[in-house]
């Protein structure tokens, strides 16, 4: 069996937010007991990951990492046209993940304790996301 | 259902290559309308990415990024017998993807607007490099 | 055709552990002839890796690499209620995978030469992880 749909999420700029629960709904209605769900953003500038649920200061502490690996407004970037969060973001992009698969087990998400799905805002600026699941299974 | 092809790349060195056409022929061949196109490189010094398909600046810049954060010939690498390259190689691997999935829906690839799928050569001499696709779902 | 396991691994610590035998041992389990083998590990200090699979010093070299892009005990991060590794396990997780997908073929994993499969413990103290396997075919 197969089972797709496709989510909006609207975000205020860079950052992180969970979207944990909107994936689980998207099990849930599809019915599917065993195999997997598949999540995919349908942008290069932001991303999605999979990390610690419970104290934000981890999704904060990303951000510190993740902006030191790839800056904004390095003077080495050719891609500036919309600002110096352009190129970061497609970089940033690139080291997180476009898409996630988690297993899927008892007709739920097979997510240890302390693990959120979350989606990964680069740009400054506010965008409208998409984001397509699809469950496989059986 | 479930279809699998291998393409092969002949590569001539460091840099990218937009393989997205080759997959979506292998989804067109598969006659599979909604599910996964699931596409894997089988080595570990080149790689999978997607990224901005319009502005090649996005990958000349991408390349600047991944160089800092894995370089050539780093003192530090004990592994270096095939050259300065070599150990850099599988680093970038690794911070990459050596697979990516993307949905499949009303029978082709569901990529956002600027989303091209790319294969990453890491090493600086000519490679052929084999990548396996599955298609899988209904 | 869906097939689900979950494995347990204790790990000593910091380090890689090839797991590819557990996982193919899986898939010949499933029966499954053609698709995909998912392997996910549900934790968030922890990550999964594919890699050079022959010389051991590449295993070392990638410790080195993501030592500097998430350093242990750095003065900026918040998140440090475990020790130094805490937050930088976190973010070594992030920046490598928690999960990889392989492609399965003629009921076998189709991996290149030298890939191995490796399960990445960050925590300096030893660990029991969980690591869920699903194959999904015809």
């Amino acid at each position: 069996m197969a089972h797709q749909s496709t989510l909006e999420f609207s975000v205020s700029g860079r950052g992180t937010r969970d979207i944990t629960s909107a994936v689980a709904k998207v099990v849930e209605e599809s019915g599917i007991q065993c195999g997997i769900a598949h999540v995919f953003v349908q942008h290069t500038s932001c991303s999605l990951t999979i990390t610690e649920n419970a104290d934000p200061d981890v999704r904060r502490d990303l951000e510190t990492v993740i902006s030191r690996l790839a800056p904004d407004g390095d003077p080495a970037y050719r891609h500036d046209l919309e600002g110096p969060d352009d190129m970061a973001a497609h970089a940033r992009s690139v080291l997180t993940d476009t898409s996630l698969t988690v297993p899927v087990g008892a007709g739920r998400l097979l997510l240890g304790t302390w693990q959120g799905i979350f989606l990964w805002e680069h740009r400054a600026a506010p965008q409208r996301r998409k984001v397509v699941v699809t469950v496989l299974g059986v």
